[in-house]
């Protein structure tokens, strides 16, 4: 057996407690598997009292974190301390610069500065690793990093956050309100107290401009996602879409098209033949689609102590076979810097749902405005009592711009006919 | 940029081409992902003369492809010939023992003498890679060897054959017979002429053996997968598992219980609330079960030109960035003989149709030998007519051993009480 690789561990939340847990449970196997043990020699956490329901006595508590990045005892430095900036990007610097190799679950560093890091890595000859930084315990970037290497990708997407997908879902069964979910969730500790990263689509849209620049070998761009949430998705809207055989989920879709890169994250209709439609409760999964591949569906659990620490020492073993090359699909050299597309030039069906007065001709009014702006209506579904007031008024177009879009529920504000906030969704036809 | 991976490619059917199709299309941007250029210096196949609907002209063509392994001018010799012996497994080992990497989609060869070419390369300091012998597209050699890596594995099952799965969706949604839904697919081209290896289950074997000792770092067993096909599948047992609230597919299952290993390809009750139950067509998919990541679920298409060059140029990717390590999820010395379980032992819930003679006390006397055996009637449906001019009987136990359900039928068939053949089906309760 070969000398062992040695580990600091930073942060010993719900995933650093994890990993600790792993690498006891399943330590003669990944021994065998990497051909040498994985073994801990310092940790390091904000607050060292606390009981993280595993011995933690064995190993050299760090007081100073960032001391583990000079440590001539250490081979790989694992940040798990979380948060864009800060101590967390402090210590991956100095740890790479210091020749060490670097494994991360943070999602929102990598989006924002995993460029920067990678060309660090590259220069000092050491690994930087984050497959836990997306979809949790699904071995995404590895699959879009080396599984599907050989293909042109020009479409990823997939369901990156498991609260907004289990909120999502259980509206849909239980006809029940967002906020009622959502309140649900949080007693159950399925939902944070501050949600925000979750349901307004931030923590997605780090992950997903982590997938895009993997999949198109772009630099990260996580400033150009377009960003929206679950708040506005009405229980009438996941009614509507069952109705017009589709799901409501939270889709996290970067493409190619042309020269440009759309990235998104907002709540979308999906066919009942994609297979995000049938993913359900707080899983993630994501679709890749390949040139030569075709479509690759991958789903697993996206979040906790479990499936994150799996990620995590799946990058240890990476590193102690010595397979570790460079963070993204290519040399962050070979990156190309491409432009974001306008979100108007997006071609496709939409979803509108209007609350309008209860008044005769307005129908007449908003088809005609419709018509106008270009829009031609595949369906449209008129019905109930709208809390406004109002009633609800659920339009499918025809395939047409967003911008067309746009411009139509502009038209609609402005003459007054519609109460309260119309609600757009785009329609996957994949 | 660095200099190119030179490769020697023997065999030039479907895959083959695809190859070299996908090189020259993708070949800037495998260029910059590999970090080098990918070339292809010299080819060999039976027929020089087919057309193969690409330029070969640009290569080098050689005669004795047993020459390849020779080359001083070559990096890696893919395999493309097939077969689990002969000439295929001849070029490998030479390969091998020349100091050349070699990447291959030959399960067979793998099935049978994985082991031993695995030790070769090792010796030889160089990589043997498969991808795309399970599974064609989907990346699942690496999600296991190494996505998985940091958990025990104690289940890995999967829907390894696209012919079968497309005859039983078939046969599911239009309630046609077998035999009808399998002259179609040849018509089609979706079955070969000879369609034993797919329809008999050996395919699926093939690849399910490698799968088991990827989970289970256990040496490669081919012998022991106990397998049976589709051919006995009947529309009524698939008509009757859908009011049960199943689907048949053909499952390739492989268990780690007590200190055994149990492998199986046969068809199975598939509950819809597994991932399995919702692939459909040709598709390909793999369920792996790890002990801190869960459940991790990835389908994809599993065969064809496209998908199966995509796994071969994946691992040429993997070995010019020279991140290939051994070729199973350990080196080879570390792989563990496990033994077989006994298939009697297997415990869980089975489904069992008959057809009986239509006449006074068979019910009674079935149902009574059920009960001698120590095996408890969950449900019973008995309807129709069979072809044999008896009635169908289908009957879902609850959990017992398969040998008391064997037993039972070996005794009705010595009472005389059924006609033609009983079929067993596991259900798969996950």
């Amino acid at each position: 057996m070969n000398s062992p690789l040695r580990i600091a561990l930073a942060g010993l939340g719900t995933v650093g407690g994890g990993v600790v847990k792993l690498l006891d449970e399943n330590r003669d196997l990944i021994a065998r598997r990497a051909g040498r043990p994985i073994e801990i020699v310092a940790i390091s956490a904000r607050d060292r009292s606390r009981d993280r329901g595993v011995d933690l006595s064995r190993f050299e508590w760090v007081d100073d974190t960032s001391s583990l990045a000079e440590r001539d005892d250490v081979d790989v430095v694992v940040e798990l301390i979380g948060g864009s900036d800060g101590p967390a990007v402090a210590l991956v610097r100095s740890a790479i610069a210091s020749g060490k190799a670097v494994v991360t679950a943070n999602k929102a560093m990598i989006a924002h500065h995993g460029l920067e890091l990678a060309g660090a890595a590259e220069r000092a000859g050491t690994a930087l690793k984050y497959e836990a930084a997306v979809a949790g315990g699904i071995p995404i970037i590895k699959a879009i990093r080396e599984g599907a290497a050989a293909n042109r990708i020009d479409r990823v997407y997939g369901i990156l956050n498991g609260t907004c997908n289990y909120i999502l879902t259980e509206m849909e069964e239980n006809g029940a309100a967002f906020a009622d979910v959502l309140a649900e969730a949080q007693r159950l500790g399925y939902a944070e107290a501050d949600p925000t990263f979750d349901i307004d689509g931030i923590d997605a849209a780090h992950k997903l401009a982590i997938l895009a620049s993997l999949a198109f070998g772009s630099e990260i761009d996580f400033a150009s996602v377009l960003t929206s949430g679950i708040r506005a998705v009405a229980a009438t809207d996941i009614a509507h879409a069952a109705e017009l055989g589709f799901r409501v989920r939270l889709v996290g879709l970067a493409e190619v098209v042309g020269d440009r890169i759309h990235q998104r994250v907002h709540a979308c209709l999906v066919p009942l033949t994609n297979p995000l439609a049938k993913v359900s409760g707080s899983l993630n999964a994501v679709v890749a689609e390949g040139n030569f591949v075709g479509r690759l569906f991958f789903e697993g659990r996206g979040a906790g102590e479990g499936p994150t620490a799996s990620a995590v020492v799946a990058d240890l073993i990476d590193i102690a076979r010595g397979e570790a090359g460079p963070a993204f699909s290519m040399p962050s050299e070979h990156l190309e810097p491409i432009g974001a597309g306008e979100a108007g030039d997006r071609r496709g069906r939409y979803y509108l749902r209007l609350s309008v007065a209860d008044e005769t001709g307005v129908l007449a009014e908003l088809t005609a405005t419709l018509r106008d702006a270009g829009v031609s209506i595949d369906s449209l579904i008129q019905r109930g009592q709208a809390e406004s007031g109002g009633v609800f008024i659920a339009i499918v177009s025809h395939e047409t711009s967003e911008s067309a879009v746009r411009e139509a529920i502009e038209a609609m504000r402005a003459s007054g006919s519609v109460l309260g906030e119309p609600m757009l969704m785009h329609i996957l036809d994949f």
